[in-house]
């Protein structure tokens, strides 16, 4: 503590001083963040280039290919460092739509709204047919099928009725919700999500989970034309789900249209009702195979101090998305968000001491993959805890993949020590909505690629707006989802944050190591 | 009101009588109604057939065809008299969609969720080429496009964003807003809706609209292969427009698809940005001639008191509907109502005095021909007031075309005199929300065809729900946004409504006559 007090001493007035720590905070320095952030925003222009031009990211497809390279691009044109794609590992095969057309015809006729499901195949051509009413609640329900779905449409009686929510689509937090998460109580130690594994709620999850596997499987056997299933989503809003499988050695599947509620729910009441319904479809996928490697976007603003340069600050967000929509939301916002950091931080000139980082990772939406993989190569293995000599270098990893809602604070992940620092890097927030620390964790993204590895990783709070409700993994996630004010917001505190950590004397203070999960028992 | 009192005495205690008026309710019909209305429905199984089973009732199309045919068949099975299909003049011609397809394949490829503007022609064929963003604010503006859109695909920049609504899509009334209904004054007279005819305002409208039908003209002289137009609505809602002409010597316009607004301005975006756009298309739909005229479907319960039989108590709503969805709550919820509350009165074996009618008017969407006509046909003339004797007849006319909300109340369309008895009949419904007098008139439905002619029309006040924020001209009026338990209660109430029409010793009291609108000046 003694130096700090030192080095505050010595530093000019213009410096503030948190009464209650060491933290110093470069005002100068944030208002021009500020000023670049707010003021000369290019974060909507780059969220453009990543979905209207690109298309959907789909992990291993030409879309974010695409979007990766002109990522490169545009990093080595604001003058970073290394920058490139560096391959996280093997991913499987890429995927694409290529025609998605499919309508009723009897009784009469209606286009449907639907997505085909990733990584499923075409149909036969252009096929027409009568659409079957599945029963089947159990496996041998299936029998009396047999010999009868060549070519034929098929849907199953979800019992899923619609239901219209009462609350706005749109939402930002309150202060009393704000305040109840600055309140929470850190998570107990063997705190486990979900019901323990033998309740009957998840026996009979297991029983759907056999009972859907052997229907795809039957529907390949008996070669049916195309299967329909129910999408999450009302109103033309379709949420895609995570998918068939994108392995190489993939089993083969039918082909199947993820459908729009309304228009699914009107085929099973039709054919309740004894209505005979056929359609009409032509939906083409092709697979890519020739490249099966994943990869991520990395540059660098190189560090300049001599003793603190071989240390990092990463920040990074995944780069892939779902293919309904374009992903703007999750996560072009967050990817533009990170990219526009950078951008801010070498506009303002800036010459960190410690190497600053950019990644933006794909295949999160299969399983954190990008990051996970990233780790693995770089910093250590979280299966044995054996860790490489750069994990002791990485200071801290910033995360942003929750919408495009503007940062309100920060996830400590239950690292209370590095509250009263971040603390003193949002007061010069405080105007901006940002000042919530929670010692919560938050899950689902790639922070906890780091975290799992002993690395401090960091998601930050972020407005709720409508991912929730309409765009996570929709259809619906276009640009026109973006915020842009919630984002020059974010990219400007993500700047702030990152120049801090850089400049700060000290690496960010770390959590207990993680220990090794125990060995399964054989 | 001496005989009345006398009545009064001599009905039997069951009878409720109002302390302060002569209105009289008989409780025991209104439960042996409610009975059947609310656990006996078959509302919904109506309104499936109406929507699910019929598809799109676009009038003049064979889907309202179907729909009529089928109502028709229904009432008699009902036991309803005299039902059938009255004419209620010409038309023009009907119009149905046969295939809705396009999609960008150009940067990538990606379906839109579009419908065809009503009243369109075919594409030539299925389509592919680049999309061109006409830039024109006056109609000099066009001239740089000659001899350059032939078989393209032409799109205008409508600078109009999309914006997310912070309330929530479904709503209904607060007792606040009940009590501001009830508590309103009469609107004065010579009250007028919009602003004087020579404001800025209109006179840009003007322009506006000359500019459009420029454009129309232009894109069918220069042979334009699809026009794109962005529909209002968000999430893939897409509200359609009232379409192109139905005329019979209707001007040629160029096919058009009513697109929603993300796909529209992702194309508008790319092409602003120096992107070029490729689509692809395949819209065909197909004109119907053999029978220009339109018509309604028309039942009865036949009058049984010799003096009082020849009067009517009409109840009715529009059968029509557009054709993006299946019109649910647009109108089939209202219709499905009327039927039901028929049904409900044939149910509980009522012996009307008077004759009750319902009135299933098509062409309402196009400007309330069915019903206007069939008033012109039946008792008088709005431009002369020239009346015919059934005018005379007809005790009250009762419309339900507000959305699939239940009824919270009347709309008196300034009768003061029907305020005492209106408030009576719904005093048996205060527990199932409905007890809402209000002054104010209403206005864009079929009630107004009555009332412009001297005879008691009357629309009930109906719950919001999500009527203009998502089903009303939309593609999301669909059998889900239906709500059971509303309609039951609106077609108990109905029925007692009608009921009490019937029964009571003389008609509704009547507003003054209108005054035949002042001649035009030449």
């Amino acid at each position: 503590m003694k130096r700090n007090l030192l080095l505050t001493t010595l530093l000019s007035a213009s410096v503030f001083t948190a009464t209650f720590a060491q933290e110093t905070v470069d005002q100068a320095m944030v208002q021009k963040i500020r000023e670049e952030g707010l003021n000369h925003s290019q974060v909507m222009k780059t969220a453009f280039y990543l979905t209207d031009v690109s298309g959907p990211r789909l992990s291993g497809s030409p879309g974010l290919k695409h979007a990766q390279d002109w990522a490169v691009s545009q990093l080595k044109t604001w003058g970073l460092a290394n920058a490139g794609l560096e391959s996280w590992g093997k991913f499987g095969k890429g995927w694409e739509v290529e025609k998605n057309y499919a309508a009723i015809t009897v009784p009469y006729y209606h286009a449907i709204i639907a997505v085909p499901k990733a990584w499923t195949p075409s149909t036969a051509g252009p096929i027409k047919g009568d659409v079957v009413l599945i029963k089947a609640d159990t496996i041998t329900d299936l029998d009396q099928y047999k010999g009868k779905l060549k070519g034929k449409i098929v849907i199953t009686d979800t019992k899923t009725a619609l239901v219209r929510s009462t609350k706005p689509d749109l939402s930002r937090y309150t202060d009393e919700e704000l305040e109840k998460m600055a309140a929470a109580q850190p998570a107990a130690a063997g705190d486990r999500r979900g019901g323990p594994q033998n309740s009957p709620a998840f026996a009979a999850m297991r029983k759907l989970r056999a009972l859907r596997t052997a229907m795809s499987e039957f529907f390949v056997q008996e070669e049916v034309g195309l299967v329909l299933s129910q999408a999450r989503g009302t109103d033309g809003t379709v949420f895609t789900t995570n998918g068939a499988s994108y392995a190489e050695d993939a089993k083969p599947v039918a082909p199947e249209l993820e459908t729009s509620g309304e228009d699914y729910l009107r085929i099973v009441r039709l054919l309740n009702g004894g209505i005979n319904v056929q359609m009409e479809a032509d939906v083409q996928t092709k697979f890519f195979t020739n490249d099966l490697n994943g990869y991520d976007v990395i540059a660098e603003i190189p560090g300049t101090d001599k003793k603190l340069k071989d240390q990092l600050v990463i920040i990074g967000g995944h780069f892939d998305s779902w293919h309904g929509g374009t992903g703007a939301t999750d996560n072009a916002a967050g990817s533009a968000v990170m990219m526009e950091a950078m951008r801010i931080l070498k506009a303002v000139n800036f010459k960190p001491k410690r190497t600053i980082r950019i990644a933006l990772w794909s295949s999160e939406e299969q399983g954190l993959y990008g990051s996970r993989g990233y780790v693995a190569n770089h910093f250590g293995d979280p299966k044995t805890m054996a860790l490489k000599p750069e994990q002791a270098k990485v200071s801290a990893y910033y995360n942003l993949d929750n919408g495009t809602g503007k940062i309100r604070g920060v996830y400590l992940q239950g690292n209370q020590a590095v509250a009263p620092i971040f603390k003193s890097w949002l007061e010069p927030f405080k105007d901006l909505g940002a000042s919530t620390l929670t010692i919560s964790n938050t899950g689902g993204t790639d922070h906890l690629s780091f975290d799992a590895v002993g690395i401090p990783g960091f998601q930050f709070i972020q407005e709720p707006m409508d991912y929730n409700t309409r765009t996570h993994h929709s259809n619906q996630d276009t640009y026109d989802r973006l915020s842009e004010d919630d984002l020059k917001q974010a990219a400007t505190i993500v700047a702030s944050f990152v120049y801090n950590t850089s400049q700060r004397p000290d690496m960010m203070p770390r959590k207990e190591l993680p220990k090794p999960p125990p060995a399964p028992a054989n």
